[in-house]
């Protein structure tokens, strides 16, 4: 599958909401590709030569530039040739790699920013090293290809895509005790504990029947509706652009970069380490604006993380993330909390949903919800209408998947790389029977066990369901062709409320929504991912039976891999999902009290929240209509309602974080434009993935029970005087 | 004066060992630049092309290459119109910035860099933008010229000369009550307190002697003997470059990157300051390699000014100091502890002299002093040696100042540029009756008040330290411009030692010792700054009697601004001077041991203090035999005894950060060398000046009373979870 693609599902979108979680990122960064077109500054090297590529095409300019005229010597090898054990090998390394990073985001803030680029220079610069290595021992068997690169891009893409849409950070750990007792509810019926081999069985029935669902109606979308999957098309010129001289010259040096900025941001998180030997010490408590900002979440917290994660995302979102921050915990947080006593009760423990907590995460609720309703309808809608529009424009005969017919509609120009992309497109079929027979089969085991994990989720549930499912897969990768917007997890909280609600609150209807979410988003997800890595095959002549395969094969990876992550996580920080801890998992508590929401209705709210709530959700709309109404100039000046709402729940602190990165690169390309759109991609990843990885020795370090020496303590003045008095005398 | 000169007496050199204090730097600096020779890696691009022009200048290929033809259609400025008022303005906004910043290095480690190329470059930036602005308008009477740029130099040199050579961080505040009680005497006959005014008038009455003292010997130092005086002639240089316009154009990068540098330095001070609410608080605290190197003061403090230091030095020079530092606190210190109930007693507080402290000061003076006394034998003897030679060559009249004869040694191959700095040289003349009228007054004058500022000091030792000090200075600018090494503060010890003795302790020989140190510094100091000066003059055809008046006033100024900036450090840090305080002033302490140690002799050194004494005192003078003897290529690697014995007292976190600044220019001319030559000097300055001048409102706001809200504390897990008691429970 196409690594951009990842976005869609596992990164999300905003525009459909889901991307409240952890999609978000990726979800504005395609708003903001979309507002490129019109800013010519915002656009990467390779971006820019891509969509000149991609320009071409659309006007039948490709008679004088033509990419596959340049690999037409190269014989493309045969499917099975693209899938050699050494593709395998560096997926299993850079899936753990990614799973690790994205499970440290999808715990601490939930923001994911698309870590495709450092997937895709990782890949082809270690398989590059690898058969060069090979190759001056004369050892080498088989040259590395773009097929090949193709296939590791969809395997690691595949498997830390599980990493989000596992749910370890939202639904399957908004079952446990711990995230429960932070809810509304506080019930104690309604409850599962992970485990690390329930997590993966459950992974595993329900992650592959996606895959099986698109495979009947990939020509359909690749060849007959010509879609542009905008990610999938991105990766596939990335990897294009790697294969030629010019391009493999450049991603050295990316790699380079990406290489230095890891070893620094990895030793910078081991030297920060260091100094965190308590709760309020290390630079993760730096109040670096004052202790009075430093109470309300208001600092730098020196992660390079986000500050890599702001480099990637476009300025309105990290502006929009601040923006959120300073209105909540700058403005409405503290008149709420001038109002404790009147509006909820001043004995309510800081944490207490009934208190201003709830505030804080009902307010956030409500305006991901708004936001999301409205670009679900948005994009739903544009859905409907093109494929309509599309589908009366040809007979209905040429959509079935007649094999080696070419529609109508394209023949009239085919250029020299359609015609040789489609050749090679067409080669390689998969079976219609093999993909219903496997779609049946797994259905039939998935609505056989997972009731045994969940008992709350009644089989047919489960079949209702897989019945929708389909459907909704093949909708959601038709939009996500158009848009670059997946929308799996609205589809998984669509599942919340329609299966809480079915199931009941008698009948754990909690339980039984947050599990149907999982079942549901899976499908979706995998199968608009899948979709997407077509097309990057497409672009790059790679068999879409080497993607399928390698697809299942990464999410098998998938599967185990991300338990294990999970789990390391949670043994070695014991206090994981806690408001107070490193790795709250803020979006665990949102998903649950979504899903009580769903199954209780508003009675669990505390005084005047379901008015604030009201009124976020309608604000979050409204901006949305002002957006689409102003057209996309101005557009780009509105904040975005969903990237708004996330510091309200955590703070700022990770938005000043994210704006510094912005600033960084607002700097480089006023310095250096050229070098700054070649390189911040390079430099952020390198920061992302450092940091990320740091996390890794620092969990088997707290597993081993090695604790850091020195805490780095910030005290007020008075505090001061008194922790001398207590340590001189 | 030139300004690099100002290395010789202010900041001093190794050889001399006075540069044990804070002339430390600009002697080891020319002491690699002798290496540089043989090693052309270290030469940065300026001195380069100096010393090209130099070797032209010694090989007779002047004819191919001439300075002064590319200045050949101006018209040279009268002496009169040299000393504008602009430069005058100008230079005492330079003095005071440079006077903080030698005061506060002064104060902290005393080790002083050469300020010089900072100096010139905004001299140069300052009067450029100024003429620009007024050229504008029209306004512009007079044009920037290179002879009035001179003039701020030799003014501003001269002047935060001043706050080194008036022992502010040495003799003077030697005298003190607080240093006195941290000495081994404890007594409290020898004292005398800090005063604003005594200090002021003191300056006044022994500053001056050395500018008359220097004159009529001019022209032989540099017609007649054609002396090198390195410093002086690359400041020179440089000034002659930025007035070429090419030399404009990277001069106003290099300011660039100087403002840029000194911005960050400034605001890094400014936001270190909020997190030092206490005496353990802050950046300057952090235990960055862990709290057992902090306890033994191995850590980074973060220092913006000995990371520029550390760049500017040699790189022998950081690794010196870091040996230095290994050796004292790494390993002997913590093995004298041991003994500690043997060797000296137990209940001693931790600053006592009988006490560990004792071994720490003394052991550095001995290390001090032998390399000093084999260093001012080596070049004293070469200079007689070469005075000898030179003499012998010529008729004996040929040196005394017959204005305008060219000596016979140099007629035969003069060049252009020769001719015309010659003839512009002897144009203005300063008459012999005027220069020893102009000493006999001032002596007579200072002979009669500094008895009343000191009265251990008889009048007598003053009137034989006036006698002999003519030839001392004549001794000391010799071997200056022969080697680039000034003797004064090995002279100013020697009469620590004479003046001492001879008074005895009975009659406040400790006292009397330390004010005939200034004395005798004071003289020999300005001698060499003012012949150096003339040599620059010469080399950009500035007036000698412009150089002269200039140099009058820079003093004048220092003579005032120095004494008044130490008052605002004296009054803002209240602790200045103790060895827990941010600024320990270390060599006061040193200095005043010095006068007790020739005063009482030995007696007062705790047990085995004087074996280990001899053994460092014997092992420097042994370093500096084998560095003579193993070859300059060689020797390039031996470390320099001066350089290690200064963390002997003080610790080596400068050393670490020094080392820094060493790491930051070997990478940085690794990945670019032309680049790296050209702004190293830049960065560092701005580096040094910014953080020098943040002391500044620093300590405004500190005599305000505005303290720093924040503490940044390190403390150990054990005493965290005991703080953490503390501020919850």
């Amino acid at each position: 599958m196409g690594s951009q693609q990842q976005h869609h599902d596992q990164f999300e979108s905003q525009r459909d909401h889901h991307a409240s979680e952890a999609g978000l990122v990726q979800g504005l960064r395609k708003d903001d590709l979309e507002l490129e077109a019109l800013d010519p500054k915002k656009k990467t090297k390779y971006e820019e030569e891509e969509e000149e590529e991609e320009e071409k095409e659309n006007l039948g300019l490709e008679e004088e530039f033509s990419v596959e005229r340049i690999f037409e010597k190269l014989t493309v090898p045969s499917w099975k040739e693209q899938l050699t054990v050494r593709a395998f090998f560096i997926s299993f390394v850079l899936s753990v790699l990614f799973s690790v990073i994205v499970m440290k985001l999808n715990l601490t803030v939930g923001i994911i920013p698309s870590l495709n680029v450092s997937a895709g220079l990782l890949g082809f610069f270690f398989v590059r090293t690898w058969t060069k290595f090979l190759d001056r021992y004369g050892l080498l068997k088989q040259p590395f290809t773009r097929q090949e690169n193709t296939v590791i891009q969809t395997c690691v893409v595949a498997s830390s895509g599980i990493a989000f849409s596992g749910g370890f950070g939202s639904y399957l750990f908004g079952m446990s005790a711990r995230i429960a007792q932070q809810s509304t509810d506080h019930s104690t019926s309604d409850i599962k504990d992970p485990g690390l081999l329930w997590f993966i069985g459950f992974l595993f029935v329900v992650s592959f029947l996606g895959l099986f669902s698109v495979v009947p109606i990939r020509k359909i979308m690749i060849i007959d509706f010509k879609l542009t999957y905008p990610s999938g098309t991105a990766t596939a010129h990335l990897i294009n652009s790697f294969h030629t001289p010019q391009g493999a010259k450049l991603a050295k040096k990316q790699v380079k970069e990406l290489g230095k900025f890891f070893s620094f941001s990895f030793l910078w998180g081991f030297f920060q380490w260091f100094y965190t030997a308590g709760d309020d010490c290390g630079f993760v408590s730096f109040p670096t604006l004052g202790l009075k900002a430093y109470q309300n979440k208001f600092f730098f917290d020196f992660s390079a993380t986000y500050v890599g994660v702001g480099m990637i995302c476009p300025y309105i979102v990290n502006i929009s993330v601040l923006l959120g921050g300073i209105l909540s915990w700058g403005l409405m947080w503290p008149l709420i909390e001038n109002r404790s006593g009147d509006w909820y009760s001043k004995e309510l423990k800081p944490t207490s949903m009934n208190g201003l907590q709830g505030y804080k995460v009902f307010i956030a609720i409500a305006m991901i919800l708004g936001d999301g309703l409205y670009n679900f309808l948005k994009v739903l809608s544009r859905t409907l209408i093109a494929l309509q529009s599309q589908l009366r424009a040809k007979d209905v005969n040429n959509i079935l998947p007649i094999e080696d017919q070419v529609s109508p509609a394209v023949t009239s120009a085919l250029s020299y790389d359609d015609q040789r992309r489609t050749q090679l497109f067409l080669k390689d079929q998969i079976p219609a029977w093999f993909a219903v027979g496997g779609y049946v089969a797994i259905a039939a085991v998935s609505i056989a066990t997972v009731p045994h994990i969940f008992p709350q989720l009644k089989w047919y549930y489960i079949l209702v369901i897989y019945l929708f499912a389909p459907t909704l897969a093949f909708c959601n990768a038709y939009g996500c062709g158009l848009t670059d917007w997946s929308l799996a997890s609205t589809y998984g909280k669509v599942a919340i409320f329609m299966i809480g609600a079915w199931a009941g609150s008698a009948h754990g209807g909690v339980l039984a929504g947050l599990a149907a979410c999982g079942v549901m988003m899976n499908i979706v997800s995998t199968a608009s991912d899948l979709t997407q890595d077509f097309k990057t095959g497409y672009l790059t002549l790679a068999s879409p039976r080497s993607m399928f395969v390698s697809q299942v094969i990464g999410t098998a990876m998938g599967c185990v891999i991300s338990p294990c992550v999970f789990w390391l996580f949670y043994k070695a920080f014991t206090d994981l999902g806690t408001p107070t801890s490193a790795y709250p998992a803020p979006f665990a508590v949102v998903y649950r009290n979504m899903a009580i929401l769903g199954v209780e209705g508003f009675k669990s709210l505390p005084k005047h929240c379901l008015l604030l709530c009201a009124v976020f959700f309608g604000a979050a709309i409204l901006i949305n209509v002002i957006k689409d109404c102003i057209g996309k100039k101005r557009a780009r000046f509105v904040p975005l309602p969903m990237a708004m709402a996330i510091p309200f729940y955590l703070g700022s602190y990770f938005a000043i974080d994210m704006c510094i990165g912005s600033l960084i690169v607002f700097l480089w390309e006023r310095v250096n434009k050229a070098k700054a759109d070649a390189f911040v991609p390079a430099v952020a990843s390198g920061l992302i993935c450092g940091d990320g990885i740091w996390t890794l020795p620092a969990s088997i370090l707290a597993l081993a029970g090695v604790k850091p020496p020195i805490c780095m303590r910030f005290l007020s003045r008075a505090e001061n005087d008194r922790v001398t008095k207590l340590l001189t005398g």
